[in-house]
Formats: C-alpha cells, sequence, structure tokens
C-alpha cells in the first residue's frame, strides 16, 4: 500500500485544493500533497473557471484515482465510515449532500466577483447585488443547520463534508469584510479555529506571490 | 408511508430535471411529478442559470426532502443499493462519481450555447471553440467508461447515474447535430434506447411551447 497523493494548487487561491484537502484532513488520510504549478494550465483553469477542474483537487489512493470535490468526499466517507465526514442519521446525510452539491454546483456569482484571497484584505467591500443572493442563501443555509442540529458545526458536534465544502465561503468572507449575523459570524470563528484550516492558511500566508497578474484579473 | 413526490420543471428544456427523473426511474421508485410553472422563477433559474436549482430536482420521500441532482442520486443509491445506479465495484464506483461530478459542475461553454432542447433540430450546427472543448473531453470521458467496462452503458451491462447525469447531453448531441466517433454515436443511441428516456422524450414533444420567449433567448 502505497502513501495516498492529492493533487492540489495554491493555498491562498486554490478553493477546490483547500475543500478536498481539509476533508483528507478531517478523516486523518496519510498523504503527500502534490503542488500543480502556478503556470500550469490546470492551475490557471481551477482558479479562473471557478470550478473543480479534473486535476485539481485528486486523489490518487491504493491504485484508485478520484477527482472532483464531491467524488473525493464520498471516496474518504467510504474508505473512513467512522471518521463522520457524512452524517450518521440518512436524513441529516440527505441534507449534508443537498447543501454540498448547491455548493459544488451553483454561487457563480460569489465564487466570481469574490475569488478566495486568503491573504487579501477588502475592508468595506462593496458586494454586487448578485453575490449578496447568494451570501443570504449561505447564511440561510448555515443557520438551518445550526439550528437543527445543535452546532458547532454544520451537522454538530463534528466538523465533516459540509464544513469543508463552506470553508473557503468562510476565508472569503472574512477577506471581503461580509457583514453577518452574529451566529453565521460565529461558526466563521469555529471554522477558522480549525487547525486543519489553521494549517492551510498559514501555508497560504507563507506562499510567494507568483502570480500577480492572475490576482490583477479579479 | 406516503408516495414519493419529484419536483420538476419542463421536459422539454430542464436537463437537471430529466437528470432526476431518470435516476428515480431506474431505481423503480414509485413517485409522482411535481411541475413548476414556466413562469415560475425557480424553473427560468434552471435554464437560464444552468444550474441545478435548489428547487429543481427536488425529492420529497419519507418525510426527507432532497434537492441537487448528485444527492438525489446518493440518497436513491442508498434506498435502493441493489439497482445497481452506482457501480458495486468500489474502483468503479469512485470513477462514477468523479465523471458525474465533472458533468454536475463543469461543461459550462456547452451547457451555455447548446442548451438542451428536445423538440429542436439544427442540423449543420457551428459549434463554438470552448463548447468543442466540452464535447472532446465527454468523448474521452465516455470512450474509457465503454472499453473499461465493456458497455453498452458507461459502466457495464446496467444503465445508471453516470448514463442520466450524461443524458441531456446526448439529447444536445442529436439537438445541434454534432458529429461523433463511432463508439460515442453508438453510445447516444444506446441511450436514446431506454424505455425511460423515450418516455421523457415523448412528453417533451408534446408539452405546450410556452416558453418562447425564453428559448429566443439563447
Amino acid at each position: 500500500m502505497t502513501k495516498a497523493v492529492l493533487t492540489i494548487s495554491s493555498k491562498n487561491y486554490g478553493a477546490w485544493a483547500l475543500r478536498g484537502w481539509l476533508m483528507a484532513k478531517l478523516v486523518e488520510l496519510d498523504f503527500s500533497e502534490k503542488v500543480i504549478s502556478p503556470d500550469d494550465p490546470a492551475m490557471r483553469a481551477e482558479m479562473l473557471l471557478l470550478s473543480s477542474s479534473i486535476r485539481v483537487p485528486a486523489l490518487h489512493h491504493n491504485g484508485i484515482d478520484v477527482w472532483d470535490t464531491l467524488a473525493i468526499a464520498e471516496y474518504l466517507h467510504e474508505i473512513r465510515p467512522d471518521a463522520g465526514l457524512l452524517p450518521a442519521d440518512p436524513v441529516a446525510r440527505a441534507h449534508c449532500r443537498s447543501i454540498c452539491g448547491e455548493m459544488h454546483s451553483g454561487f457563480s456569482a460569489l465564487r466570481s466577483s469574490l475569488p478566495m484571497n486568503i491573504k487579501a484584505r477588502s475592508p468595506g467591500f462593496k458586494v454586487w447585488s448578485r453575490a449578496q443572493v447568494d451570501i443570504d442563501r449561505i447564511c440561510t443555509i448555515w443557520s438551518e443547520c445550526l439550528s437543527r442540529y445543535g452546532g458547532p458545526y454544520l451537522f454538530g458536534a463534528r466538523p465533516g463534508m459540509a464544513d469543508a465544502m463552506f470553508a473557503p465561503v468562510v476565508t472569503r468572507f472574512i477577506t471581503y469584510d461580509v457583514a453577518l449575523d452574529p451566529d453565521c459570524a460565529a461558526y466563521c470563528q469555529t471554522l477558522l479555529a480549525l487547525p486543519a484550516l489553521q494549517q492551510w492558511i498559514a501555508a497560504a500566508m507563507a506562499e510567494p506571490e507568483e502570480i500577480d497578474e492572475l490576482d490583477a484579473e479579479f
């Protein structure tokens, strides 16, 4: 059995990479990182097209290749069923997959106008009205989960798939100084305190700024 | 136990609705359809934003609400594990989820420039170069599956989740007269011959044309 390899991109800009990486950490998978160069077309694709690409994130484990963030989540849940990546209760599990699916294919206004950029701070950032619709929907999703399952994570006491899916959104809310109600603001702080997310953020902060021209495109 | 209800939109235009509906048929779920009016904002959203919305498709079953197409697939697989919606082999299952995830979040050029319109025929349609990149990737996905699992469906002898995810693409290839290699063309014919897809297509053909102005927007 060889060690798992997770292909990721920039830790500062790669929102999909963060989701896959955080899921692997949450199930305590022993993996090494393969980082795609900023000059690689796949990395640009991940950030410019703002979608999960074929190559990032991708997991190679025990001879199996899994790409796409949701497929990685389901795979990790299958090999580590006790890690709680998905809720044990079938009703909560269906709810979890529904909101993860929304994050996977939707919120395009948020993703394009508030791209993940962990290093940056934009106090007083003016949110475009369509992005605000996305933000409002995300806050509704969070509030429903926190009240139904009791917090502090979206599906209760342990962080899981849904928290990983929304982790890049949390960093965007910090970067772009987005006003949130107290429950949602508290949820952001809960997620930011996760040791794995702290580790990712520290690496993002230390990442060389090789792609200024890409940043400037946003 | 009440009968399941699947919320869908137009059978002519609703690509995400078709995916969810076909999955429910493949597992032989006993369900009734709740059709959202063409004037409903959710229906316009599904077709104009070209993404799975909160409301379409949505499944209500045994008190559980599941929305988002991939979440519905996973839910149906859990309640009907023997229906073969996902492959039994873990390697094939990871592969299936990876390509379904690609379809769920990607191929935006194809989806925006060749929208599903089952009634229409556009012989000699000029495919935009970025949509052609999507078409080429889809053909690669299909060819890999057909050669690896032996066909006639993407993961072998039974139609499943991946076939449902790509079914609207098959109807687009017919509508827009897209040139395909023999294996991919044969796969399209295999899928079009599925009784459930035949039933959907017949209903699409019979659907009143209430939304001309929407059609004209594409």
